[in-house]
């Protein structure tokens, strides 16, 4: 029998990875790094450099202003695209523009516009702390109640936690559907229907789902959605961030930031402001047309590989990760800080250990790249598109290493 | 006597430019183009495309996660350098992200939070429209007043017309300092004084001075500024907007969108929105890397240029071409919708034709680039760092061409 704790039984699981050639699709110059942190920036494509070259010598540096002929499309073109190959969304429910705190600050406040008569948002103590400090700052600019369920740190929130703190004064329930520390999943279509069945709007943040996990945004219901693309889309640092609006909502949703991107006719100039009536509604001002490019690249990536491929993979990494752990870390005072339940886990794994934040330095001295996050947790994001599983093995026996010393 | 309407004119003006060898530092990929278009979009500098590459490939290729040790005060440090060499500004009161809309509006909502008993927000109905939409928004959102004044066409915006405006109920006043139609330049000194004789603030929209004209901020007694960085800065398409806070009022404003990179002690994630004491409280979400990177070249050789120097070689431009206007196309039917005195105008020069749409789309086809402004405007933006005396002719020329057949 083959040692399952071996390096070699990772290498047996490589060995029979479909989606292991993608790797190849991806600048790696130093191949010593052992990288896993792609929950938090994900690798450059190959295709992503040879096209932003494209859009930065070819488009800027030879059509100039002309470019513009097709940049002002890239918004939605992206949105479309991202929407369909990634979040379940039809066409015209998604724009790729800003970031993600100014979408998540447009898309609530769209929301609480549309419940004037309401004075809560509920949202999660233990939710990323942008989303919290967006929700913190409308509360007290609104004389609003901010609510604040705690799900658990390890295991994420339940629909019960939600129904509990559910009542008819709650004009806005939003969370994580991945959550940054632990990796749990919330079950969006059992919250957002407890939600709708108290007339509250759902606004779902996707950052550390987007590009792990086959979300359906028109199949759960989902009203608001926004997230990043600079982890698992691997949109690149400040990549533009997307925001989806369901288009039942959208002659009834109206975002507070009123600019010319987001107007009919936008270059007649028009005297008074008179807003697209689709999703370009919720564009705002010039949108990073480098970034844009850069969004599309990763999306047709992971669209090749496929996300249904992404997630298996996913879980495999991520269960061979516990796996590890439990035989290798456990017995050295490590513990897991996310389920291990795989069906509700995204694509990261917290590892807790009181000495995280110097084993996670002493870490990135070696040469594997995990991040960390207060206090005790070692997060682990072996993005499923360049992780292997050897790459797994190695910085847990990195860490191990450093345990035993 | 050389004929100071022939080309040859031209050609001894390229000859005697002192900044005649900048247009090298740019991707000229097409010499046959003539660029008119710089104060819409900046050419390329090839420091730029060099620069991308670096942070593309070598940064977030290379470094990955590590990246943001530095990239995280970028925005801060651009800003830093934008204002020292463009706006008159000292250090620690310019931050560079986010879109020039998300800008305004996030300085528009600070000033009117620290005038809660006034109700009149002061702009000009000639303003850039994404500036008009933003106030129109605040007004409709917060009830208020949105009072315009109307300032020339051509000649733009004087101290009178904002004298008869001002009232004890004006909370704050919202110029743009070049005006995008016109390129006439209001006097912020002047204005500034006014409105704060009568306790108002004043946020001043640089989007087409910046690059062109040494403004002062600092020395005008500014209260706030946004501008974008795409046009004369040459940072690229989409590149991210700055906005300035002076000093003396970062402790009293506060911008509405709590996010958390305007967070003191971000990674520390804590429970409640602490703002950062200085300038990067205006900071939001994950600043865009490329857009920042491709700013700061850009600044860097408008800097090495000089200001003083752009801004003499913009005026000469553009007297120029109204010289050349007078004599060849106004016998032709144009007017000049631009202020004569240059000391009033920017480094852009309208030309009005009731056929100004069909004029410039088919100056276009012929390889000249100019943009038109409705309904009658055809905008010459000869970016002093890039355009040449022969350039000014030979878009004109084309124009006396088409207008002669």
């Amino acid at each position: 029998m083959p040692d399952p704790l071996a390096r070699a039984a990772a290498e047996a699981l490589d060995a029979r990875d479909p989606l292991a050639s993608f790797r190849d699709r991806f600048v790696v110059d130093d191949a010593s790094v052992i990288y896993m942190d792609g929950n938090s920036l994900g690798r450059l494509p190959r295709s992503t450099e040879a096209r932003l070259h494209e859009v930065i010598r070819g488009e800027w540096g030879g059509e100039l202003i002309r470019g513009w002929d097709h940049w002002l499309s890239l918004p939605t073109e992206v949105g479309d695209r991202l929407g369909a190959a990634l979040l379940g969304a039809a066409a015209g429910q998604v724009v790729v523009s800003d970031s993600t705190t100014v979408n998540l600050y447009k898309c609530a406040i769209a929301a609480l516009d549309a419940r004037p008569d309401r004075r809560v948002i509920l949202t999660d103590s233990e939710n990323f702390p942008t989303d919290r400090y967006v929700f913190e700052g409308l509360a007290r600019q609104r004389g609003l109640e901010l609510r604040m369920v705690k799900s658990d740190p390890d295991d994420g929130l339940t629909v019960e936690v939600v129904a509990e703190a559910l009542d008819d004064d709650v004009a806005l329930v939003s969370f994580s559907h991945v959550a940054y520390a632990s990796g749990a999943i919330a079950d969006m279509a059992a919250i957002t229907e407890l939600a709708h069945r108290a007339e509250a709007l759902v606004l779902w943040d996707l950052s550390h789902t987007v590009g792990s996990y086959p979300v359906e945004l028109d199949a759960s219901d989902a009203d608001l959605a926004v997230g990043c693309t600079y982890k698992y889309v691997n949109g690149g640092p400040g990549a533009p961030a997307f925001l989806y609006v369901r288009d039942r909502l959208q002659g009834e949703l109206r975002q507070p930031i009123w600019g010319w991107f987001g107007q009919r006719d936008q270059f007649e100039m028009g005297p008074a402001y008179d807003p697209e009536p689709g999703i370009a509604q919720f564009l705002v001002g010039t949108p990073p047309v480098l970034g844009l490019a850069a969004v599309d690249a990763g999306v047709a990536l992971l669209a090749e590989a496929g996300i249904d491929r992404l997630r298996a993979k996913g879980i495999a990494l991520t269960t061979y990760l516990v796996d590890l752990h439990d035989a290798v870390l456990a017995p050295l005072g490590c513990s897991i800080g996310s389920p291990r339940d795989a069906s509700v886990r995204g694509s990261h794994v917290s590892v807790r250990h009181p000495d995280a934040r110097a084993l996670c330095a002493a870490m990135i001295e070696r040469g594997v790249i995990p991040d960390f996050r207060t206090p005790d947790r070692i997060r682990f994001g072996p993005a499923p598109i360049t992780t292997r599983f050897v790459d797994v093995w190695d910085a847990l026996d990195c860490l191990r290493d450093l345990l035993a010393q």
